[in-house]
């Protein structure tokens, strides 16, 4: 492979981090990058943006400054992310991820950034290129579900029109992903679709599920059959594997209809005295609630099926949810998920069937996301 | 047109009822029947089941029994229904909407059924055809939101792989439902995308934009543009229309979420003897809430794009949720919707330029939903 995949050493894992990105910046990411070093004495960080308003970091312990003198809003077009600011805070840290001219290792083992994901995918596959088997990135995303676990679901809309060929690729690349952070051997993949049955859904996912069958019979992947959209909150299943569109739509209504649903909590314990009474009777059950279904607990998406570990936080992140995405990067990194990914893509892709592995399409449909 | 199109009169609504549907059958439909007669001096029912489960009321005011020797089972395949059980009461109750031999008026105005989805689709077409200028049924829901009111949403399923010209339809036969059953004039839709700006989504979404907005120019729909996941609870439009499978996701997991966060919401209230004091304080809020996302109260989808008004009740409805459904087929009927959707439809094809009419697509695509 050219360039190397970077190869976590025991002892150190380092963390690049944009700390210009998301829609608060330094006063978010700082602090969180604060909390993440004292929480985990093997972390290094290395923190990229303008220098003066990292100043306070440069005395940090385990922490290097890298400037960037410029930063990519969360409304820049694609275009300027890619071809004018080139840099960029965004762009700076995910170059840390990069093998020297000389075959040096990458400086960073993982790239951490809550920027426009749109800019963030396009400027990493710029940089850093897909892994070989790979047609396309995928951004993977966990949701809570109700065996008081995760349930990983990808593509979230990096891409549109997904081949089933795309979809065996995010079905093995989600694998890799839920056994390296959440240290589950094995996990299930479920396919989304309008029914369990086999003869359900477009010809796209039939054949997906032709494919799926046949990696499972080979034992790269724990097939478990298609899943609806209820299963995603069940934890049917470990992983749910659909196209970038469907997956947006799925998240988007999810996290609208828990933002409708808060409301409605709201306005209905404020509506007069009593209930205003009840809302304080009801307060500590209502924060564990909050906490089970807090979008915060489950921030830090991945981007899957590039020559380099990146995850992307929630633009709207605190420095609490900050702070999650990096324990995920550094779990990811420090278990190794870009080789993980490589090693099971390549097996998964020797063992099929001729005429099953992966091609890039004709049409590559990347979606650019706003963030 | 041929069959003729049923023409509600002023005095007397008709409704065929598949009494024998749903998972519980005369036990749930006929309570819901008598409520439902009640409460509309001006409507009549067509009963139609086993005669000794509908024998108490062959006694009712305004009801008339008619006999059907067979049941569509919830899990009958759709070969089934439609080849074998030529007696069942589900094809009897579609079958009043049929003109008669001699060109007389149909016997009902609407039929309403709880019987498996993909089977009353099938029947459906077999026996009533699709409209003049509709390649595809589709099935529209409603869902609540932030707004106090409820999004219409379509397809939710009947169709996968939907062409432009197919959301376009669509988003006529929306308008119409939501104007004939909300009383709503020129009510707004929104196009399901995964963002707002036009450049967004796959080639079929683009292509769809493309075609509303000629739409919206011509007047002939309210079109708003793109919308997102969350819009369908935050109520951003009155219509949201999306390809059946991305629909059918987005409902089930929302119907998914729901009952997730209802689970929660019990565990943390259960945990312990002061939690469930605080439940007893909450009650009234609880309760309050509960009805807000009660899916009871927003049954009855309906079946457009027929030459016959179809609507279609949750397998699950209790009598309280079915006389929902009764309720909204009796709006939709009373308000011709079937007219509506006709002249709708006929009037926007023919004013849409060369080239963006709709035809039969070779790929038919439909999709058997479980009930």
């Amino acid at each position: 492979m050219n360039p190397p995949v970077a190869h976590p050493v025991n002892d150190a894992v380092r963390l690049s981090v944009d700390c210009m990105g998301g829609d608060h910046g330094p006063s978010v990411t700082l602090p969180a990058c604060r909390a993440f070093l004292n929480a985990h004495p093997q972390a290094q960080l290395i923190l990229v943006g303008k220098a003066d308003a990292l100043a306070e970091a440069a005395q940090w312990e385990r922490c290097t400054v890298v400037a960037a003198s410029e930063v990519v809003e969360m409304d820049d077009p694609i275009e300027v992310a890619l071809r004018k600011k080139k840099d960029s805070s965004l762009r700076v840290a995910l170059s840390q991820l990069k093998a020297g001219p000389d075959g040096q290792a990458p400086k960073a083992h993982v790239c951490v950034s809550a920027g426009n994901t749109g800019a963030l995918m396009a400027v990493a596959r710029y940089l850093l290129k897909t892994m070989e088997g790979i047609d396309r990135p995928a951004i993977a995303t966990v949701m809570p579900n109700e065996r008081d676990g995760f349930t990983t679901v990808l593509d979230l809309g990096a891409n549109v029109d997904c081949s089933p060929e795309h979809l065996l690729q995010f079905a093995v690349m989600g694998s890799a992903l839920v056994s390296a952070v959440e240290g589950k051997d094995n996990p299930t993949v479920g396919l989304l679709n309008i029914g369990e049955e086999v003869i359900k859904g477009s010809e796209t996912i039939k054949k997906a599920g032709e494919l799926l069958r046949a990696a499972a019979e080979g034992d790269h992947i724990n097939f478990y059959g298609n899943v609806e959209g209820n299963d995603i909150f069940k934890g049917t299943t470990d992983i749910v594997v659909c196209d970038g569109f469907v997956g947006n739509v799925a998240l988007k209504t999810a996290e609208g209809l828990i933002a409708t649903l808060v409301g409605f909590i709201k306005q209905e314990f404020s509506r007069n005295l009593f209930t205003k009474m009840a809302a304080v009777a009801a307060l500590p059950v209502l924060n564990s609630l909050k906490r089970r279904i807090d979008p915060r607990r489950f921030n830090g998406a991945a981007l899957l099926g590039l020559r380099g570990l990146v995850f992307k936080s929630h633009g709207s992140a605190d420095a609490f949810a900050f702070e999650g995405a990096l324990n995920r990067a550094y779990d990811a990194a420090r278990n190794c998920l870009l080789d993980r990914v490589h090693d099971q893509i390549q097996e998964t892709l020797q063992a099929m069937p001729p005429g099953l592995t992966a091609e890039e399409s004709a049409n590559s449909g990347d979606a650019a996301l706003a963030a």
